[in-house]
């Protein structure tokens, strides 16, 4: 049922699942535009990991099964050219979640060669906070990491990077309320879900969000904008309250590399907040994946650029 | 007079300025840690641009004068290794400000290459909004550019790219109420401020902000934490409230070079802004630039980033 119009709406089952994007993947449901469906999502691990899991469970991972999206749905009608609008109306929490330090993924991989698993627990009614064990509180905002339509390009194409097409965007503000606009390729969109998170800074950085498996409400619809050829969204109101009320403390990365400035932010707060909170670093770092955000303050100033890391007080209060 | 404690406060005035860092630059002034000054700021261009200027004072700009900064400032105590503690106490604008398109600088100066000039005009005391042409009503928010203490390599270093010693920043969050640590580098620490605005976005994308010449109130001391090793900052509450009220659009630029997709980002929000407001591309691209903002959505799903230019609805409300 959706709880907004108390229609009754059509469940994309989790069973329905697919690894990476291929547009030969038989379509498991044809709608068309002006539909709503409920899509059952399995958290990014594939269901590998569950409230109960240890380290070991981690170690054990089979990369295959990682990152299952659930779909694809055929749009009547959306062809290449055309943009699918998805508009993102509820996620249903499932009350657990995890982070880690996967070995060889992350922004500090090189530094974090360690496993580390953090299990959460949050009010799947109710999804405002979760701890992180006994030094943070997190404040929540579910969304989907992976949504995207297929490529053109044929074969099968990992579902780690994003895309064109969307994919694994991985935008922390892909919430409830914002509309996603997606670059179609191939006949009927053949559009998927899935990697749904509970919380995650702008960044991702150590590899890893709240991974947390989730029932998602969406709408769709396909609309005509030459001006948009990457995916595009809007957001009904402040993106950032849920973290912002007691301010932050900032790091700086300065210097011609974005991606060595942005390192260079983070660890300088991975080694702060370990000094001020008495927190592992490997801890830190996983904190600093769920709720920091990172920014380009300035990309004018040739040649140095400055990336900024934002760390929210209010988790520690 | 301090507005906060009623002291009788020293002003810098802006005669006593200089071009670019070098550490051998006589100090105008002397001061004990703990003590407040006020610091007339001139604004960019050094004064060469007024509230009068037209397109031919842009183009007849003499660059040798660009970015005065005010100082510098000897405190006492102050060596290599300690961090400059600058508590941000208050702005006081002049009512006066630019935005131009110069040709060669800016993040798509490939594209934009003519010169464009726009005054703003907005209330000195109460610097809330300042209208955009025709075309919107931008938030303000006073913050200075420019704050550095000198390097320690010998001779003279441009004051346009920022550096482990802070300088050119342009972080748009250094506002009143902010407290902003700098590494120290030489004895007495040598401190500078100036090219203040009274707005910017994050990335200052055309490469310059609401340029505005200002008086701003700093308060000194001298701090250590081997932690931070590049500008660092702390804000007392949020940083985007100005902006967020009506919520964002959002263009996405992804692909393994985070410049290109910074790029890529902001040359599909000049083209959407440009149609939905019937305004021309280059006014489009300096209204992103006073309030647009660049994010890192994910830095970790190799091969391809995602950045992120935040657009705020509320400066066509």
């Amino acid at each position: 049922m959706c709880n907004k119009c108390n229609d009754l709406i059509r469940t994309i089952h989790s069973e329905n699942h697919h690894f990476g994007w291929d547009n030969s993947i038989e379509p498991v449901h044809r709608i068309k535009p002006g539909t709503t469906l409920e899509f059952q999502c399995l958290d990014s691990s594939g269901g590998q990991l569950n409230k109960h899991s240890n380290l070991s469970d981690l170690t054990d991972l089979d990369f295959s099964l990682i990152n299952p999206v659930t779909g694809p749905i055929y749009v009547d009608g959306a062809k290449p050219g055309d943009l699918l609008k998805v508009t993102v109306h509820e996620f249903k929490a499932s009350g657990f979640g995890w982070t880690a330090n996967i070995p060889g993924f992350g922004l500090l991989s090189d530094q974090f060669k360690e496993p580390v698993l953090n299990i959460w627990d949050y009010d799947a009614n109710k999804p405002t906070t979760s701890a992180f064990g006994k030094f943070a509180n997190v404040p929540l905002k579910p969304f989907a990491g992976t949504m995207g339509v297929a490529p053109s390009e044929l074969g099968l194409h990992s579902v780690v990077p994003p895309r064109r097409v969307g994919g694994n965007l991985d935008i922390r503000d892909l919430s409830a309320g914002t509309t996603l606009y997606l670059p179609i390729e191939v006949e009927g969109a053949l559009f998927s879900v899935g990697d749904t998170h509970a919380a995650q800074g702008d960044g991702e950085v150590c590899g890893t969000a709240i991974e947390s498996p989730m029932d998602v409400v969406l709408e769709f619809d396909v609309v005509n904008n030459k001006s948009i050829t990457s995916p595009f969204f809007t957001t009904p109101g402040p993106v950032t309250r849920h973290l912002d009320g007691k301010g932050y403390q900032v790091t700086t990365g300065i210097g011609a590399d974005m991606l060595e400035g942005a390192r260079n932010a983070l660890m300088q707060m991975v080694d702060l907040l370990s000094h001020q909170h008495n927190m592992p670093p490997e801890q830190a770092y996983m904190l600093c994946s769920v709720c920091g955000d990172l920014r380009i303050s300035e990309i004018v100033d040739a040649p140095n650029w400055v990336v900024s890391f934002y760390f929210p007080n209010i988790v520690f209060e």
